[in-house]
């Protein structure tokens, strides 16, 4: 590629978010939680980077396959179980432990003919108050008992809903009071921490925890502020550089829909970033842009968009970076801006920036 | 892949869209923008329905490569020209039109030592008052003329800030008064229609027209109001399944945050999409899914949103679909739920949202 944009994925930063969790769960066995390409960091870079964990967790069974295919040779957690029966074979040759959440898939398991079935390591989800997937209570400990029944080895799971904030319902207290009532008496590991639970919910990490968004140095709620002192290094830059330069005068107006006006003569600088590439459209004027000069003291100095995102490209306010010009680099977000910070102010969270990078977008593994 | 989300591209749309294109602008030649893998599309999809346009433009030299590799023998518009210098041979050798728009690239053309020069055709870039790429038109005049001397086959051309609206500065006539004083006495044809243009100010079409979202069935404007009469097809239809369901009591809630609280016992279901498949996490709640049932004189009833939409999930009220279960279609966008709705609902736009399907979402081209 050509077109200077490129994600550097640092695998030493993912090694240290890992060790930073293990310290956080020393008790616990971890998964870590790969899907979606690795919240878009790509599997090569977490295989290489994440290597000592107990067990990735996954979401499509192609990706189960992948690593079995470059040498994984630990568990691997399909989060939620299967699509379709036919895959189930499949899953039990790729030795995945399955996560079971609905009545299909207590049927198929039921059904299948490989042996033994005490091979296959189950974790039976409880919907302990999320309503998204999972058994209540009751109709959990009826599918533990035919699982159970029918060989398998069971594990406990449940997810919560608001374990990164305290005031909302159901909170995780009443979640974990539903699940250990919902497992009372029944054999079994448990895994219920995500996140925002090993961040701040310290006490109850149950036997496996699931890191997601930590893991790439993102916070769970979406606010930088809450994860600075954390320790938490990210794992992803997004960089790329100015392709041209505009001088405005006093009046002037930037962009689609002319949503920023001048009130100065001023220098812009247009970069070569946009929504396609996976940059928020929604991001407010303001939002910081770290713009490289070898003259500043950390390097570079951070200049702030004007007007609106466009598909290929943004803009960015130079009146801070005089030296700045056409090939200067930019860093749209990693070590200087936090991608939780461009997040915030496009009224979302890291999550959903980093998982959307672009095909278009190359990838760098450092 | 088994996980049912699934984006089908309708190429017969493409062409039906083509043809209306056509039809709106007999006069002028067309690009067909195809940059962002043609608006998350695909390459190979567009070429398939759009292979009778004049030209195709893309923004990657790679895509022109691509297009090349496939047997496109006509015109490719580079739409930023070149990002590097060492561009310029393979943007030759692929017979490109190149897009000039800044001081370096016309010393790159200058400099250039493959013969003849008047084999490659320029598409001069003048900032006409969007303030984003160009030459603003003294200094276009300049770069005309030196291009011009060089031997270069040289054409005009500009993009509208506000071609979908008509209140904001600078306005599409205001725009293309400063370009026709700029290129007055100046040989060339010109290029300045994006898809606002074509649809809203037909008596000023230039040359060559460039319709990007237009082809693709969405709105200029991001409202489907402004298009729904124009008889335009939508060419993606992303959809998936139900995947679990819950009862819900009076009081519970659902998802992260637990936003949604039931007010009376309802059911609703999991669906396979999330914010990482590139359905907008903003979807408000009460955006429309449309959930399959052959039972309903139009195949399927439109069910809301209930919650927020999580990375791999989303969940749907399900009180107007009761034989709706696991397995059940549902279409995300497309045929019955325009991109545009979805995108209203979101704050975003219909172009952010195709541009952003996740690569983890097969494609199937019918």
């Amino acid at each position: 590629m050509t077109r200077p944009i490129l994600a550097a994925i640092d695998t030493a930063a993912f090694e240290h978010n890992l060790a930073k969790i293990r310290g956080l769960a020393p008790e616990s066995k971890i998964w870590c939680v790969i899907k979606a390409r690795a919240y878009g960091h790509g599997l090569e870079a977490a295989l290489k980077g994440l290597g000592s964990t107990d067990g990735f967790a996954v979401l499509d069974i192609e990706d189960a396959g992948w690593l079995r295919d470059h040498g994984w040779q630990g568990r691997i957690l399909l989060l939620e179980g299967l699509f379709h029966e036919n895959e189930l074979s499949l899953a039990h040759q790729l030795a995945c432990d399955v996560v079971i959440h609905c009545e299909n898939q207590v049927r198929w398991l039921e059904a299948f003919d490989a042996l033994p079935h005490s091979r296959l390591n189950v974790f039976l989800k409880m919907n302990s108050g999320m309503n998204r997937l999972g058994f209540k209570p009751d109709a959990y400990r009826t599918a533990f008992h035919r699982l159970h029944a029918a060989g398998y080895h069971m594990h406990h799971m449940t997810h919560f809903a608001n374990a990164d904030q305290l005031d909302r319902s159901p909170t995780v207290d009443e979640q974990l009071e539903c699940f250990n009532a919902g497992i009372d008496g029944l054999p079994g590991a448990t895994s219920f921490g995500n996140s925002a639970t090993i961040l701040w919910h310290r006490n109850t990490l149950g036997d496996w925890v699931r890191p997601g968004v930590i893991l790439y140095g993102a916070s769970p709620t979406g606010r930088y502020s809450d994860i600075e002192h954390g320790g938490l290094n990210p794992v992803m830059s997004l960089t790329s550089e100015i392709i041209d330069t505009q001088e405005l005068a006093v009046g002037e107006r930037v962009g689609y829909g002319g949503v920023y006006e001048a009130s100065e003569p001023m220098r812009i600088g247009i970069v070569a970033c946009g929504y396609a590439d996976g940059y928020p459209r929604h991001a407010k004027e303001g939002t910081p842009v770290w713009v490289s000069d070898p003259s500043m003291k950390n390097g570079g100095v951070i200049c702030p968009i004007v007007g609106r995102v466009s598909m290929d490209m943004l803009t960015i306010d130079l009146r801070g970076a005089p030296k700045a010009n056409l090939g200067t680099g930019v860093e749209l977000w990693g070590a200087h801006v936090p991608v939780d910070e461009v997040a915030y102010q496009s009224g979302t969270i890291g999550y959903e920036l980093i998982c959307a990078v672009a095909p278009r977008v190359p990838v760098k593994i450092i």
